[in-house]
């Protein structure tokens, strides 16, 4: 487990959304965002530059951070790598105490923002200080250096189920998949931690997110699960041995499913438990 | 892992197919069912009981096991326990070396053939001698004491995701489901053993089968995978903490999915490991 024990480097907190959170009603993942990011005091930036529509979801989410309260939430208004590069990163992110990425395409988060100035100064600002990156959906899978790209739903895992590519690298040994019991994504996440277990899956659930801090410490937060999918004790895995759209087996995969308010330890692999108060009975 | 240890005792060999096998061109399920039955020996009972068309079911693999060079297989003609009763099981089982299960509604397969002199006949078999007993689909489910009667595909495994219900017993400390990535059952599986881990729970594919014998050896045959999910690592079981369709948390869950030719120990709980054949290289 050495290799997975590389330090995250993260300031403040990540929140790492699987898409569809609630954005009218109990709003509990959109609160907590604004809450780690300062709460009445959170200076937004809304990252809109996966979507195939930016202007709209910009619009979306600057009516729902204004509806929980942020005066005026920043918008990064960009549809070309021209436009990124003409944004300055000091100016945009100037007092911003927390910044969204919203769904889209997680191709085009990357294509756009990959290796511009504003993204070298983001991953600074995760690392540096209290700063709070949120993602979702595609903003969520674009998060960690390995991104799941394209891949197939509820088949056998396969040796083509999945395709990695670059992610923006604000995390480094995870690999994140979302929408994730809704679309059946298993197989997908177990053949993307099988190309090289170093990575840990974790696979989480719309509406559902994980809030993660510098410790090493995720809990889950929102109304569906997070699956985290551990292949450091994999003792077979035939993926390198098999042909590209072939099945291939794999033993040893470590599960775990965990929903609102647990704690998983993402640098040392294991699950926290949670604390019980054992009360003493009622004697009446 | 003591009580997962509960010998199975079988004598010949119990074959359980996920399903969909192949009937018409490769048909390598069913040869290999033919070959353990004693090949052009074979003297087969089809048991088509959980079929909604169990005359048309029982057509079905009459003929195909015609093509595959049964001379004359038998088939258990029954729509109800009158039907059941009134078959002599010595007589239907005399010299039968394999007996088929066909798919259909295992609820109708158990409720039928629960508890009649024939079950009680052919558990005495496949304990004492060297039949061979199949079950597909329906056929497949209903082996184990423990069956999965009703439940949902692809979603969070939450409490009542599933139905258990007891089977005919064949095998005791296993649960079965079928269809099994095609139709997402994952969550339902991992349910299923949350309930009692005890259970090992063993998801197969279409067209994919196990085969097992009495010394606790499980192989893989066939074109999809066979997932296993081991609970006996559980660490944390949420599920008699919440509601009834509440979701519930479980860490600790060992997976192993295991293609054509590999081979589990079902009774220690082990995957072996594929015999590799290292040659000299060639040095030209």
């Amino acid at each position: 487990m050495s290799e997975s024990q590389d330090r995250e480097i993260i300031g403040g907190h990540l929140l790492v959304i699987g898409g569809a959170e609630d954005k009218y009603n109990e709003r509990r993942i959109l609160k907590k965002f604004l809450s780690l990011a300062g709460g009445e005091k959170a200076e937004v930036l809304i990252v809109p530059v996966a979507s195939d529509y930016p202007e709209f979801a910009a619009d979306v989410y600057t009516q729902a951070f204004r509806n929980l309260g942020v005066a005026n939430p920043r918008v990064l208004r960009a549809t070309s790598r021209q436009d990124v590069f003409q944004a300055d990163p000091k100016e945009l992110l100037d007092g911003v105490t927390g910044v969204f990425i919203t769904g889209g395409d997680q191709m085009r988060l990357v294509s756009l923002l990959g290796g511009t100035n504003l993204a070298a100064e983001l991953r600074k600002l995760v690392r540096e200080t209290p700063l709070v990156l949120a993602g979702t959906s595609a903003g969520a899978a674009g998060m960690s250096t390995s991104m799941i790209v394209r891949g197939e739903a509820t088949s056998h895992p396969h040796k083509g189920a999945v395709q990695l590519s670059p992610g923006l690298g604000f995390l480094k040994n995870l690999i994140i998949d979302q929408h994730f019991t809704e679309r059946g994504r298993i197989s997908r996440l177990i053949t993307a931690v099988s190309y090289n277990p170093y990575n840990l899956g974790i696979g989480i659930d719309e509406n559902t997110a994980i809030i993660l801090d510098g410790k090493g410490i995720l809990e889950v937060v929102g109304r569906g699960s997070v699956t985290i999918v551990d292949g450091s004790s994999i003792s077979y895995n035939e993926i390198a041995e098999v042909a590209n759209h072939e099945s291939f087996s794999v033993c040893g995969v470590k599960m775990h499913i965990l929903r609102d308010g647990l704690v998983y330890q993402y640098l040392e692999r294991h699950p926290l438990q949670p604390q019980r108060e054992f009360l003493l009975p009622d004697l009446g």
